[in-house]
């Protein structure tokens, strides 16, 4: 509908995830109209993106360097494990500042309708870290839905070893939510797994 | 929460409209992991799009060259002109294929909260266009929201000139909305347009 380079904007901007026809216009208008937003450091971002960012070599966790800044520091706990699928899934956990051990990131979950099998995913690299038996727990958290427990109950079953205690995150209802509005699943793995007031 | 330029990404990513936190993260990473999705294009893109658009001598439309496309054309009428907000709105009407007029975009509304007046829109070249005395009718179709009413009655009486119809578009019911659901102020306007039926 429009000419040149803003239809050429346009299209770019609707094939990032979540971005409509309507919003990808409304982003290059934005772009276009408003002075202070700097293209310029976009587009090198952009540009030097791919070629700076790296997978860490021992977690799987993005990095510039070699390895992630989470497995060069050296007060946390490398005997402790967390299984998670994808690195913002990391981001998300280091913000409730609870865990002090390590992660493991897979790449994302058993899913045989996407293609993905364990195969796909950077278990061998977990299992390597497993081998010389200095990790004494490794804590599974990967996504309450269908494939992250398809993984988390594959994984389970593949870690068993002994000296190895093997954990998933608790499901249950969400803190400041209402009990009515939570599904029967959530629910019933509530009462599943409710706990002994001290 | 990042090392380096992935924070950087995702912080220039959230400061495009309508995209938060989260959907910036989402969208960096899919950059990121993207293989296809082909970055170099879209920071070319950004890096030309400024340089590249103008805004249309006659109308204030968006244009690769001095004049747009619209304006361009030998087989618009250019009697007829209809006044708009913004450029988008161009697009939404030439969508309808109803209008075979031309534009003219003021490049906003009156909003004194936001210190927009009359002198910050395109209406000194809109009497300009109107001058000579060839277009027989103005279309206002600004946003039927409280800056685009402004603007309209404000458009209204200053355009009020001997051989110049001036035009409001209709309000009423959305087609396809549900009659319940209308809210008081646009059911009031439809019973108000009220048209007899042929």
């Amino acid at each position: 509908m429009y000419e040149g380079i803003v239809q050429d904007l346009i299209d770019e901007l609707g094939r990032l995830p979540g971005i409509g026809p309507k919003s990808a216009q409304r982003i290059a208008f934005h772009i276009l109209q408003t002075e202070s937003f700097d293209t310029t450091r976009l587009a090198r971002i952009l540009t030097e993106v791919r070629e700076k960012v790296r997978f860490c070599r021992i977690c799987g966790n993005v990095s510039e360097e070699e390895t992630c800044a989470i497995c060069r520091d050296p007060r946390r706990d490398t005997s402790l494990i967390c299984i998670v699928e994808e690195a913002k899934d990391v981001v998300a956990i280091e913000r409730t500042r609870e865990f002090r051990g390590v992660y493991h990131v897979l790449g994302g979950a058993i899913s045989p309708i996407d293609g993905i099998g364990p195969d796909q995913l950077r278990i061998a690299q977990l299992l390597q870290r497993l081998a010389d038996g200095s990790v004494t727990e490794v804590i599974i958290a990967t996504d309450p839905n269908l494939e992250g427990e398809a993984t988390a109950t594959y994984l389970s079953r593949l870690l068993q070893q002994p000296g190895l205690r093997v954990t998933r995150l608790a499901s249950g209802l969400p803190v400041g939510g209402d009990l009515e509005y939570a599904d029967e699943v959530t629910l019933g793995r509530a009462f599943e797994g409710r706990r002994l007031v001290d």
